[in-house]
């Protein structure tokens, strides 16, 4: 990704925290995680983040996803003898629809970012709206897409460690490489 | 504690949420926990909470203070084999003072409650404006008092059993008794 890609992608994920009426600190603004998944389309595949607080025991972010961007199918495995992240989202602003082991819903409201379709195979659809939240709990293969407004979302969890995440799409890199 | 007073204080509480742009369902607002701590003072000392997830690993709640409320001198001690509760507050709105062990802060923004002065030991002073966080980890002492217009507060942490967390003050009950 770009250095200049992570600028636009930060300040255009800064318009939805104030949305939200979500304070942030100088430091948590310019350290806004943009993450492109290694697949380079962005606007279709990709998040926004600010991680809290990411101890041995807790941790907890603040997502932007902008309108019907989606964070692509993973799950979290057990790491050093630990069962794996467990993880709530809570919906603060806009819509999200989490997609999750279990039966498929017949009408989805969202399709997976073009191209991709064969990495999405989860099809248990949950809306959440402000206010509202869901537990994963770890090892179960999740997605979610922002709706046409795009989407805050708080995530309480425990420890976090993005590296061990698996994605269903063997093309995905999590942690990005950024160029100059 | 009055059912009375419970619902003058959800009802409060409620106006601090909508301030912070905090949204809550239906069902949160209607349960919003009220507590007193056994004092029956609850303008000088008491906590409105909203306890949004509490799994085996993880808890989340958003707390309101009114101005210049107390929660008093407690610690989470080791709970069945665990370390004990771990804590990050969070400020999201007003201003919030925390107090916790080590070096005492010369000239303190807050007192303790009148009556109540010989249950707060602890005097490192710690303030948060919203944006601004502070992790506490198991088995300190630590209070907090929010500051004239009062503050809404977040908490990530490990799991929660308010049932066992050890005031200094021995009048306390932490789980009130509700009268009608």
């Amino acid at each position: 990704m770009k250095k200049e890609t992570v600028e636009q992608y930060r300040a255009k994920a800064l318009e939805y925290y104030e949305k939200a009426h979500i304070v942030l600190t100088d430091e948590e603004k310019a350290n806004i995680e943009v993450a492109d998944f290694g697949l380079n389309d962005i606007e279709k595949t990709g998040l926004q983040l600010v991680v809290y607080v990411n101890t041995d025991r807790v941790c907890a972010k603040e997502m932007v996803l902008l309108p019907h961007q989606t964070c692509p199918q993973h799950r979290h495995p057990p790491v050093n003898g630990t069962p794996g992240k467990e993880e709530t989202f809570r919906c603060r602003w806009g819509k999200v629809y989490l997609y999750v082991e279990g039966e498929p819903t017949p009408h989805p409201a969202c399709k997976p970012p073009e191209g991709s379709e064969a990495y999405y195979t989860v099809w248990h659809e949950i809306q959440l709206n402000p206010g509202e939240q869901y537990t994963l709990y770890p090892n179960t293969w999740h997605w979610f897409q922002a709706g046409e407004e795009g989407a805050v979302i708080s995530e309480f969890s425990t420890h976090s460690t993005d590296e061990n995440d698996i994605f269903y799409d063997p093309r995905i890199k999590r942690i990005p490489e950024i160029e100059d």
